[in-house]
């Protein structure tokens, strides 16, 4: 039973973004909270409970251990957030006199696992990102070395306006690419740092050693330190999909050009692998293209809702939290799609420019 | 690898509403696209080819057959759409003749098999909807009979205003259901009609036997007929998306008032079952009462890209209708679980009004 | 100075529909408002003070003062309402004697006179739209009567597909123009009501005279009576936003299509009137065709933002309401114009279908 | 005739931010508009037509000139931009000798000189806001100053949690507005750049001449030079409006905690000033607080529509383009203002935390 098209059985075969998919993927967000509960665990018995051996013992039962989802999700539907169950299992994988020792996610809380493991999430989701814009820069250059020179139309407000290169259409695809990476290396900062609060956010519960756990686990699991919880303070992850759709919109830009460029009548691009129509199969519909559209819209619908998260009342807030978890992933495999699509379109393309 | 909250593993223990997803699932939607293709080759074969037993062979072989979904999914990477590779598959399986004779899905396109079988999956919507709502009324009704006559502060503007009664609340919380009841009533004739057209929407594939056909099929699916493609005129789909976004709206107010009740200091509201935290294991969390919040706010992020969708041009808009594929099923889900999550919570309360 | 398109001294020669503004205007709301206020006056005379004298004498008033806008808006930035400005005006125009005596505004409130006042604005929408929707029939259908069996390439995907005929796609902009009529019947009851209320909604200040209070004022105002205050469900007034957004998206997808249809290369349509480009003065652009695709988009933007507003806390929300307050005026603007705009356009038509 | 709620005579009393309106007032733009057609016309004597003088004295008519914005208005509904009719009225100002040398706007296109005076605008909204950004900071400061070390209860879901500081809640507060004057560093050099292109964008009417007459006019209105025309890729434009709307989100979240403290029964947070209400003089709403909830929320609605104007189609697109203007402006003032709010707010804040 599948509600998104991007795990969908079937559309999935036009939507989905098997490597993004994966960055997002239960497993992964697994894996990445019990990276966290397990550096938690070490940092305790070294700094808090004064021994590292009941913190490493902790941490390996933790790393060792195979959750038990279903019980998560019961949870779930209860708490609205999974940490709860995943402590009471940690708890009885570690034994009780480790975890009577308060080596088990002692003066951690929710906020501090989930969305510690969102960042870890979010560097994945930018090497693949980087990675991808790189690749298109250089699809772009290919394109624009092959076809750069010849001679196209310029239409402004979709009238033929006066006589232009092939170069000056794809500068304006590539450019926004370039400036896409600059972008990304200034909000990764403020994005990969760890979040430790505690039930409120303050680390009371951590006393003086608050500084030297959050150093140890951001080390543990490379990201920046916080010397504050910065949980309800949403306005890097909101900078972050507002990050996204950019990327995305520039994809939609260049597939919309793609599909006037393709109409019969225009015949400015020529592509192979279009796809086909059960009334009509010779035609070669520009459907990569038409997805870049589609993606394009579907993020900037989604920004929307990721803004509206900006309200997060007091030290957290459930309603806007749980918001993001309904966005955010969806934003990042549309991106993520969306270069992947933009990538296999230039090497589609057998033709810029007015047929010869 | 899952990317929607829905469908997720463990948060779907929160979001999942399993009798809706069972409404909007690949094989619901099969199910329906064999419908149509069965009651087609029936009609095709009354009407068209003048030879009833050839259409009844190949709706029998149709309803008969297993789809490869693999296959429909690689076709939907080039196509855009799931229906040629279905409509080689069903071809397959009726066999040569039966094929040759033109009595699998012959004069029909893409948009009408998808679009009817959307349709389909809208009337049983609409039937989980009209239920969900008769009963949360019920369930109001019942909290109105219960503490109706209690006193409590009016509030505006987050202020205490002048005093009020339980029923003064609820009230403001039970009349929109009744009316959402109402829109519903006038809104399903919009869409309940079965979308027949063919390549270009004019049906001129079926020639003067059109009228026959549609009227066969509509009956054969239990919709009204079309006297035109409505294929790109998405004003109804819209609609109902609208409709679908009113309905979480409502629950949302609903939701936020009890959050707002619930709280230490305001005291207006006590419910059972709130949900635990990783560190404060004494906190009843408005868990339900979040969810509703967070619904309306997604459901309201994406009615703009439904919105959006209406901008459908010329006979088809591959980029404007996939982005409805993205966005409705995922806010149907959201309104069947809003209001399933309504109805439950109003049997978690154990007081409205101020403390005795 | 300006910061609405529909406003601004030049964009407004784009933008700007006098008919629509005018029903919008800050005249008309305080004309409504005083009509509002004049009536109640008269109805407390009758039903509460039991004297039709002070009654009509405070309505005298009322309907003959000039209210002081500046004092109205210094008292905006402090209560977030016009109405204790207002009710201090009215009181000093109508006298000690009358004031005393509970003439003047007496058992209403904000929510009442500023939402009575908007329902009568949606009734002179209404009246607009209405009027507006069937010259837009008719001139799609004189379109049809002198092109319609033109032939014309049907296109989907943005491909050719099958020929078509003109009358084909002008049937696709026409018919959802008919079933927004058939919409704006069923929605104008649930809108048209009068709001009464008081402090907090429960007209408690009316005491036993409240339905014959409520019924005198209703009947004043050409509006059905409420027999509960509606105030804090707006999902009328977000089902009318939605209207609006369904009428404008159908005029971008005619708008979208005409701009594809005049692409040089295709050529399926000529118009007259295009605008003139500062470079190129011998372009012919199809600005108002793109102007029902920007306020397609523009409405389809704004609609996310009044679903945003059915969250709308306990017996008022201020922060709920004034946000209606800065989309739903542009929204109506935006579907009168482009009402107008698709009118006028349909007039500069001077060929659909392929060239001769 | 006023739709917009920053323009009205009433409404303009809460939403109205007159610094912000200022810099986005058709004066202003008219006046970078001249700037940029006296720095073009200066540069075409130089480079282009190798006559200083004749360019100067262009230069000097343009800037002495008074426009017909009447003319300019009419203009618009025919050809969608203002440049045409102004390029008119300048050569009618610059007399026949000077135009036909060429010395006006020769070159040079509409999206030319409004983006290049829409970034000039962009440049003082930038000084603005950061200016008022730093204000926010020390407002907030003297506030964790003044009641930094009172206790608070911390809460999390809408539930109380556990015992914080109110310092531990400003800083929530403050932290953001330090990284958005972080992110505004980053963004301007994106933005503050010349649009120069001509009539397709690739400076071909100004031949080997081109980079010398971009970096005159830049260097003229203080801008960076461009090497390519931009105006066909959105993505900074979109980002400057992403920036916005995390600002406004951050004073989202400032006004809703501020709501939340202020209710009955909660009492953390005691202001002066706040609103009345028509029906209870007593009360005092938090109206301030509830417009920076409104402010966030209209942003957060709004910044969907900018993202989907970045599918702006080949060389200029209309309509995407003037979407744009329908949109930003009202998100720039719609920041002022909330930014105006915040600092008016913290000054009106007797006490924060629990009362003695």
């Amino acid at each position: 039973m599948t509600t998104s098209a991007f795990d969908h059985p079937w559309l999935g075969g036009l939507f989905a973004d098997d490597a993004m998919a994966d960055i997002w993927s239960s497993d992964t967000q697994l894996a990445h909270m019990t990276a966290f509960e397990a550096a938690w665990s070490r940092a305790l018995g070294e700094h808090v409970l004064g021994d590292k051996n009941v913190g490493e013992a902790a941490a390996k039962a933790i790393e060792a251990m195979s959750f038990d989802v279903d019980d998560i999700r019961a949870g779930l539907g209860k708490d609205g957030v999974p940490i709860p169950r995943m402590v009471a299992q940690m708890k009885a994988a570690a034994g009780t006199t480790v975890s009577d020792a308060g080596a088990v996610h002692k003066g951690a809380t929710s906020q501090d696992v989930v969305d510690t493991a969102l960042v870890l999430t979010l560097r994945e989701t930018s090497f693949l990102i980087a990675g991808r814009l790189m690749e298109l820069e250089t699809s772009l250059k290919t394109l624009e070395a092959k076809f750069g020179d010849r001679p196209m139309m310029g239409r402004t407000r979709m009238q033929a306006a006066t006589p232009i290169t092939v170069r000056d259409r794809i500068e304006a695809w590539r450019r926004p690419v370039a400036t896409h990476l600059e972008r990304l290396d200034q909000l990764r900062p403020r994005v990969e740092v760890v979040q430790i609060g505690g039930a409120s956010g303050d680390r009371k519960a951590l006393g003086a050693h608050a500084d030297a756990v959050v150093a140890d686990v951001a080390k543990a699991l490379g990201l920046a330190p916080n010397d504050k919880a910065w949980h309800a303070m949403r306005d890097s992850v909101a900078e972050y999909a507002s990050f996204l759709s950019l990327v995305s919109g520039t994809l939609g830009k260049i597939g919309q050009d793609m599909c006037l460029m393709a109409q019969q009548g225009i015949d400015e691009l020529r592509m192979s692998g279009g796809g086909g129509s059960s009334a009509m199969p010779h035609k070669q519909n520009p459907v990569l293209a038409e997805l870049l559209v589609t993606l394009a819209r579907f993020n900037a619908t989604q920004i929307s809702g990721m803004h509206q998260s900006l309200v997060h009342e007091q030290e957290r807030s459930g309603a806007a939290w749980s918001l993001e978890w309904m966005l955010l992933p969806q934003m990042a495999q549309a991106t993520g799609r969306g270069l992947a699509a933009a990538i296999d379109l230039c090497t589609r393309i057998e033709r810029i420019g007015a047929a010869d």
